[in-house]
């Protein structure tokens, strides 16, 4: 498993400006924010991509979400709205590989996303 | 609980073309693509948005990214890669309150998202 910032963050070896932790999730601002809010939610677990999820994988994957929508209510956007992005791959424009569930908003977002 | 469209598709009360089902997924061809892959995937219950989220859909919710990625690599792209997308509410565009991912892919995907 490559590690990676976003495995460091999960373990506390690296700073972030946390927002939201428990045992399975860790939530912290985007260091180069696409929106006014922009915030990524990732497992602790290194999961490299969409690609790799396993079905026991499934769970977590939904709790990225519960927290997401959490946070979305902190942060004043979960009413007015706001958009959930994991990318996987090259094309999509993934960078880290450990995988991240982007929350943005703050602003009307465009469509098509991207 | 609302009747929208996506929900007669998940019932089979409504024409799709269907690309993926099982016990609790259904996943078709968007009708107005963003990209020349735009799939969208749904779970069978009617859930409206992320905001309505119990801790007791989140292993649903997994099954829609794990639904996702087979359908990226049927598909052709998932080494290119993809784009996975859900909105809430209105600053994000979503119009139809099924809770649905967006799966996007076949060409460059911009950043930000929207």
């Amino acid at each position: 498993m490559t590690d990676t910032i976003f495995g460091r963050i999960a373990r506390g070896e690296q700073a972030a400006d946390l927002l939201y932790e428990d045992e399975d999730v860790v939530a912290f601002r985007d260091i180069n924010p696409q929106a006014p809010i922009h915030i990524l939610v990732i497992p602790r677990k290194p999961i490299a991509t969409l690609n790799a999820l396993e079905p026991q994988d499934a769970e977590l994957i939904g709790k990225l979400f519960l927290a997401a929508a959490r946070i979305a209510a902190q942060e004043g956007i979960a009413e007015r709205g706001y958009r959930t992005v994991i990318n996987c791959n090259a094309e999509a424009g993934q960078t880290v590989f450990h995988l991240h569930l982007h929350l943005l908003g703050g602003r009307p977002l465009q469509w098509p996303p991207g």
